[in-house]
């Protein structure tokens, strides 16, 4: 078992002391640090932090140290999150037909390689529900045709604290979008920027590229345009066509996805000007 | 010393027994096949091919051979060409003011890695001309201010079988594209088809791509648009901006280059549908 | 559903026309050849040669085609083997306590992208049963603390064409070794010839390599020493060590494996000097 | 021209509040942090910090700041160390007759990409002469058959900050190594610790490996045996032997070796138990 953690993620205007002055204030509520992170972008003077705080070291309540950080927070004009390794996210998995990633999800799932408290798998197409049931995993079917919002409601029932979107090729609604900002992860099977939208190992066959690429990415109202957290690549050849492209990818994507996905549960990405800052 | 060798490149419409045929054809005429490839491009029924052939062993003499196998050619509709390997490429390297590029193809050259005949570097900066004196290459200055189209007209007048943008960054007009059509090869600093035209690792840093890339490509009437011979990657983080972007680029550019050089002087790209087969 | 073919796997000493005596016969029996690929190993003056070749252009039987050629192989000391990719291998797993290899290996074949007709999975713990039986696969159970040579009699019973150790873990005794030379595949979580043996994340944690890597290779009855199918790598930091290198390494372990698998099953790889030629 | 850092590089034993301690520190004294970095090493209970601080925000002197420094440093037990971005290092290059470093060094250098002082390059042959004039590198040859220590006295002569061995291929005596611990950066041919000594590209082409590589370290007494720096690789087949791998591996060893080198000069380094930490 790892020992507890809180992980303080800060994102605030650039001034001098920064550093000590969050160290202090961990420091002075008994706080070891067991991993720590900072980053200046110096184009916009904008400063970013992360501490990771072995919980029981804390000589205040969690509830006692959020209160108190709030202060300062404000005080620097912080935007800040204080979450604990012991709270589950609690993540929701929109699936498709295909099944190769949330397999992955899964099983990463029950080897205790994905921290997350699953709350159920949402389709569209039945394919998935066999091995959502192995797992052990609450698995609902929606006949799109019927209700095309069905889902879309689930969703907002649910409140989750992450949305996967694994391999779900539907479009999500913007005021989804907006409601869960930077809480929706996506796979994108392209090297984004290229190939947006429909099929795009047939736009990368066409264009006889020698690498294609997944993008595990935030899902904004623009398509395929949300900020990047991860991305991966493999060489093709002339001897590949959008077939066997497709299959080759299917292993980028599924691994990518579980990358993006892990980093988002360990609390590591930041999210500014539709970019990510990464903390690993 | 490697052996000379003769290199037969076919282009043809798919028919059963072509391999038989073409090595028939070359086994009668006493040929030592040491290197072969095929590929059948089901989509469209094209076949490709490429022979190597021990210069030494055939008993006929290669003005004999092409001819001879202009017969056959024309029976199978083939496109073809057969090149020694003793008779270097005749190469005209274009420059600017950067010379990472220009450095690698000048050193692997005097390396004895990159068999060409460089007739020689012309350049709209004098930046490189010491490195090219260097290495005792033909260096040849174009103040493009006072006469737009002076090397472009010195392209005519060489007319090389090979035409290497080594970092130009300039547009090369539609009348040289045609008449040097698959001739001219170009590195353009970024994962293509993403962040085409200007300042490309400005575009990623916007984008927040975690992987960068560079493109060696075949140069068409479209900007960034031609046949892609090459690609390579290199990972990045938020820690990079445009800047150090461009310097992690440009180990990528230049080895991407050499490398697309490199298939091409030893006659191992056929282009078809501006798409590259690489025979390696 | 793919056309049915013929793969035609060649290996004998160099000599002249070889490609046009076997494209020849090939063509005589009416055959049409959708992929081939040819390597000369020049420092041992050996030849290999790959032919694909579509089952239903043939006007011979398969059993003629085979007998036939027999005669052509004997005159030109070819060892070869003519394979139909109808007909699948027949083909045991060996498993332990570790379900990310199987995982991948039986949710492949699944998606119809594992040609094999896997027999049933051996282990020696009972923690890969469920996942087993979940695709519907034959699963057994062998105590080897009271029966050390049960799954190997077993695997002697069975006789299969491909044996996969996904992650057995156990040493496969000599005998087997021999009578199932490059029939028997196993990964070996470490870019061999790094780190062979036991433990090799501890040993790379204690190196302090940059980048970690598995390796797919046949086994012989050399630990860790026989032929290399496919290897591939992930990037590690000082923040890596044995725990979080394993982790990491899973990902890398399965995907590699289930490449050299599909290599086996297509018939792309030739055994020679304890080193494969890859016809890909 | 980049605003002029200081560097604070620290290792220490693990203690409650370090951070706070030395950002309190660097705060007290003005000076703004454009860049940190920690590391716990949990195993070791090991702390790591690596502070680039902007020169002209301290209001001290740069002596002040490194004499108060110290008596922190000595309640804390930390190892430190202070440098100066404006002050190069005193660097010498060791070279033989392979260039391809070389040139890689001095033409980064050239472009103000490798921000050090170089001495000079002692070879012991004169193959790499005149691309060393070219760059206004001093040059020294040494016979080693006539005194096999003469460049040996000689760097010890220099007494510099950093010694790069640019493919030198030879052994340096253990005095030089200790004298210079650290401070000996090397480029092995081979992904370490696979094929140490001499020829790794024959050692590689024999054991049939699917990808090689390169790998930067530092220097000590046992043979390729020192911390790890930097490792990169690049992709092989059965198509390769010790010739063709050797060309395509000079252009990862000169890559590797400049990253390392990089690394360095920043002073992004710490060896601890053998092994690198990178601050990057």
């Amino acid at each position: 078992m790892p020992t507890p953690v809180y992980r303080v993620l800060i994102s605030c205007p650039d001034a001098c002391g920064l550093v000590a002055i969050v160290s202090n204030f961990i420091a002075e509520n008994g706080g070891n640090i067991v991993e720590a992170h900072h980053f200046l972008d110096k184009t916009n003077s904008h400063f970013f932090m992360r501490n990771e705080i072995e919980a029981n070291s804390l000589n205040i309540t969690y509830e006692d140290f959020v209160k108190k950080f709030a202060v300062l927070a404000k005080k620097y004009q912080m935007q800040f999150s204080i979450t604990s390794s012991e709270k589950l996210k609690r993540t929701l998995i929109l699936g498709s037909n295909t099944s190769h990633c949330l397999n992955e999800l899964l099983h990463k799932k029950a080897e205790g390689d994905l921290n997350a408290d699953i709350l159920g798998v949402l389709s569209n197409h039945n394919t998935i529900k066999d091995l959502s049931n192995f797992y052990k995993t609450n698995f609902e079917y929606f006949d799109l045709s019927k209700n095309a919002d069905a889902i879309n409601n689930k969703i907002i029932d649910y409140n989750p604290d992450l949305i996967i979107l694994a391999r779900y090729m539907q479009i999500i609604p913007a005021n989804i979008c907006k409601l869960f900002a930077n809480k929706i992860i996506n796979i994108h099977h392209s090297f984004l920027p290229s190939f947006k939208g429909g099929n795009p190992y047939k736009q990368a066959e066409q264009r006889g590229v020698k690498i294609i690429g997944a993008t595990c990415h935030f899902v904004n109202e623009d398509l395929d345009d949300g900020a990047i957290i991860q991305q991966n690549i493999h060489r093709v050849s002339h001897n590949d066509n959008a077939e066997s492209m497709k299959k080759i990818g299917q292993d980028i994507e599924k691994i990518t996805l579980s990358q993006g996905v892990k980093l988002f549960l360990e609390d590591r990405i930041i999210v500014f000007n539709n970019k990510t800052i990464i903390f690993n």
